[in-house]
């Protein structure tokens, strides 16, 4: 299963096609477009996202609410992009003039090094596609990895445990499970568990605001009733916990990934890291603990799988950072393009989705899929050997 | 450039073949041993490490010292082979007797899901290629991933921030460079730039040696003189920090990754994240601080790479964990295979030469790199623009 | 550089991602467009065809009529979707019915393996993507990497070397430049470089389709003014012919494909088939006769490389063949969906642009290519260099 | 499932590292030492050959006669290494005198592309590694697929129809398995099935010989039982005749491919090249021609694969050929490196093994597989599906 995704920040669409999913899937183009109002949620967001809101479009691979094993393409117009059809025009006869060119490099972008690699004097043509714009693509893929996740009956949540400087307790996972994770979450406007730091992180947020200054945060990504042995201990390039990290790594403004207690894990001695092997009858192989979030050797255990990633602070500010303009060799104080403050909630969704689609793709790896009978069948015998093992 | 690797931590040899290296490169042996040796030493390590002294073996691709651009096959023997030979005998009228057979999975091991990914009822068929032996290939790889770097000015150093509860302030990137990093680092038995921080770290390696336990640790890997533009923003899979942290969790007992301040990004305010931008004559574009660790939308930025590494520590203890066997699905005490404690040090050698790997990679594929010269003579043109961009 | 394509016969459009081209690049929809018309023409072809007119929609990558570095989407809407609107519904409360429900495979197309493979029942669910339709987005990405040729001085060029019984002469390369060849063969309706053997495949496409019967043929593709080189002897998978070799069968309806001479060599001795090299103060190094078709150890030798691929007939036929229905399990004689009886000329199309894409990856693959300044620069150098090797 | 190999022609070994095999597969060390051996026969074939004995070594991923699912390295020695060590060592030190260096590049080969492409002026840097030699990595790698094959009972083989100017009659698949080809071609000097055709051959070799001229041939490789639906028709790089043919194509002096009857169906009209399809109880599904060899819409049909290849003609020959110095620019004669003058059967039994490691990737992508167990039952399976489709 592989996909790749096009489009601008302010162009007509973002397109997505996705090759190699099994036949025969279940198809709904309305979970698809939960996931993407998901994304568009969240306190700390500014108008823009209230204005958008996203639908797909399904343009192949699609017939009768189910996959045909055909490539998937999709596509999320741009509402707002008739105001700027002649800004990202691709027709050479279409407006050269200096009106929204940028010259002006914002720290924290991809604006001065894409415009350097790519030669490109107006950097608008690096940033339209640096643009977090582009995680709704990645968001669709994801909706699409979790209808298969869902056949086999794999839950995918998330939470925010951090905002700024306010932090919450890390989760008893014997207590919640992914769908009250899910359900909680999303009933919160910081997507936090835990009633007391979101309040606080809200408080944050407003006095943030009022400072013109931006939050960062920290997401938990928790994937529930995973097979035994997805990933592979055999060859590096296959270890399903480094891969989800670099998916995680790869989102916009995200700047660590960790499995389980992650970094927490430097500071334990190793009789408090490990988590023990218990069998009983009923439950086959489990742990009493998971800390090492769902992974050993770079293979799931069968134990929720828990992932962290960092995002950094919005870099536009309305307290403007120091910067050059690349025409005039001039110090200037970066301008702002958008008014978010903090968009670590609408973040989690994103790398929800990020990670649903990297267990899908190692689910398909392992299991013969090219119907989605075939993959559910062959999961199915697979869990009940494992449960004989 | 690709790689693979083969390899059991007690079969004859490991065995790596790297494809895809620029002809005409210099290619120095010892420049390959010398990490290997990096790679055995450190404090907290085990018997094991000071009777091994690993040499690379050159099978094929290099001639005359230098690449001539086919596949490069390099090996390592193992020296203590001889006395596995049976038990990790190829042939079917091998031993198959009960000797040496692994039934009683270790936890924090891929020894029991890899045994049922796998349907290995003896679990050595997991734990000898799961083995962090396996990390001499890949430091072998980097080795030479170093001799690209080398070419075009790259450096690459590492140290140590944090053994257990003992970590170390932030560098001032302005007051080391990557040279006196790697002297320092070297010459400190835990490779770590602290004094103070080294002698605590030592008491607590030897406190928990003395309790059974062990220690995990936080490692820091510095990529000095980059060029702008590794990487890339437009798709991604292309952005190198995320491919630098899928290298870095996948090496064992890794748990998670971080670029610059990483995970410290969360808790601070937006405007203390970023990095402005400068410009001078003499630098050309520069920042003054470096929070992003060298990377802005997936590309390097020019100023050092700097990414972190968290390790768990080592699973097998004097002082045992609660498991059980899967023969009799009886509880047992996990066994120890090995009397490392802490291999922090080392691990950080490994990240190090991961890192370089993902670095000349990424390299090899923004210029023209049939050859040595033509590489070089790309990222100097290239160096000369970005300068008067 | 890399490209995914979806999209089906009769749904609403297809899609093309490609990903990694050179920004700054100068992009013509209407070269575009124009090789999507040689695709929909000559002499043999059915209805549909003629009242098809694609025309390519660019949906991102491209601003201002140049490439940005950003993956670039682009679309051909299928003209008479209107009509299949209910049949191709992604919609689960689609048309269900039986209505254009395909219960009977066609032998010599995918259908029943596809349908087996993928669990249709109604084998529309496997034809609509198994169609030649897809070579349009095929022709597309071949035309977009014709910028990249353009660029480099790369010329392609194809004819029509065989229709049935009809075959010409082997071209004399020192005769013919590309231009030539492509002017004249754009200029006969069979794409045929000989107005005796055009005239003699006209008549036999005339008697053939008064028999309800269907012609295959051969084609021709020549690409000229390529840098020595391309593709490596190093690896097999790096081969450059053998991957165009692959890019040739996989069109529809291919089953062969040869390089130079190709089948020819086995009957000749050795020293009537290999080029003997010869060198000149003019020229440098250069071969006298072409033979070996431009390639020498999978690398471009700096001759032209020739390229034949064969296309089998159409299997859709007025004379209908034996088939089994595969809900009733009685035979049947398979029907006919379209009305072409001979595709040579256009396939002939789509092989010059499946073959102009191999072509350009291999060179962004050996050249520093950001930037399309970039690849030119580096590619004049390396010419410079050949001359004086 | 994939591979990489390593070495030179004059170097110490070719080394190969095969990833992705299933665990627990019965691996046979006498099974790969019989295809090697197969490789170096055949009439025609000089000295070298017969002096050389093949045998592979096992360095790791097999334990007491089965895979364990880690990467699988093998290693052939080259027998007469000792008497070119110092022409090929790997140290600086190594001998750089002018003694085996090659300055006169042959028609034919690598050496004059391959020696512009990487930069040496030594074309002893390219001859080495763009020798046939490396055919015995590719049969080893083949021949540890074929177990994988053979646990599916999916059976290869391979004949000779052509050498030179001899070609034989087009096989009746209704007459002949898998198994009678192997045995009566292995039998034939010349791996001819036709007795008349195999003297025939003999005498053309003789003669050849004498002229001091060489002869290319075709080769026919069939691949029975396979499943249906191997390969996939939803996008074109997955199509596995294409994969096949590059496969093909890919083996030194190969340059060309057909499936089925190829070329031929160039001349045919469509009602005489397509495969009726049939149905009865006991065989389900089948057809009673194979004109299109195995293949239907780049997926397998059931019916055996059958593909052909074409060799050129060796093209070091003691008849010599023209080229130039590259030191000088002055003309000479190509010199003999060896002394067969027909390769083509020895070839048809690499073209074997590198088809059937593309079938059995093919299979490994289609089915679960972690276990050999796992993908025979998998298999067995889908094949009583296919049945009661």
């Amino acid at each position: 299963m592989r996909y790749l995704t096009a489009g601008e920040s302010h162009g007509s669409q973002l397109t997505l096609i996705v090759e190699g999913l099994p036949s025969r899937l279940p198809f709904s183009r309305e979970a698809v477009d939960q996931q993407l109002a998901r994304r568009q949620k969240g306190y700390g967001r500014g108008r823009r996202m209230q204005i958008e809101s996203d639908r797909v479009q399904v343009l192949s691979g699609i017939r009768f609410g189910e996959t045909t094993g055909a490539p998937v393409a999709l596509a999320i117009e741009n509402k707002d992009w008739v105001k700027w059809k002649d800004v990202m025009s691709p027709d050479s006869e279409g407006e050269k003039t200096e009106k929204r060119r940028v010259s002006r490099p914002r720290p924290g972008h991809a604006d001065l090094n894409g415009a350097i690699k790519y030669g490109h004097r107006d950097m608008r043509d690096v940033l339209e596609r640096s643009s977090a714009r582009e995680t709704a693509a990645r968001v669709t893929a994801g909706a699409v990895a979790r209808q298969v996740l869902q056949l086999c009956g794999i839950r995918v949540a998330s939470h925010v445990v951090r905002i700024g400087t306010v932090g919450t307790e890390r989760l008893d996972p014997a207590r919640w499970t992914a769908e009250e994770i899910a359900e909680r979450s999303e009933a919160s406007p910081v997507r936090c568990l835990d009633p007391e730091a979101e309040q606080a992180m809200i408080r944050l947020i407003d006095e943030a605001k009022q400072e013109g200054d931006s939050l960062g945060g920290v997401v938990e990504v928790i994937v529930e009733n995973v097979p035994v042995g997805l990933g592979s201990h055999v060859h590096w390039d296959r270890k399903l916990d480094a891969r989800i990290t670099q998916a995680i790594v790869s989102i916009n403004a995200f700047k660590g990934a960790e499995i389980g207690i992650g970094f927490e894990a430097a500071e334990r001695k190793g009789s408090q890291v490990h988590d023990e092997i218990l069998w009983s009858e009923e439950k086959g192989y489990h742990r009493a603990t998971n800390r090492l979030g769902g992974f050993e050797g770079g293979m799931t255990t069968g134990e929720p799988i828990v992932v962290r990633g960092v995002m950094k602070p919005i870099p536009t500010l309305y307290k403007p950072l120091n910067s050059v303009d690349i025409d005039t060799k001039e110090p200037f104080q970066a301008s702002i393009e958008r008014s978010d403050n903090c968009a670590v909630p609408a973040a989690g969704v994103v790398a929800e989705n990020v990670v649903a689609w990297e267990v899908a793709r190692a689910l398909l790896e392992k299991f013969s899929s090219d119907t989605a009978e075939e993959l559910h069948r062959c999961v199915e015998q697979y869990r009940k050997q494992v449960k004989e093992f």
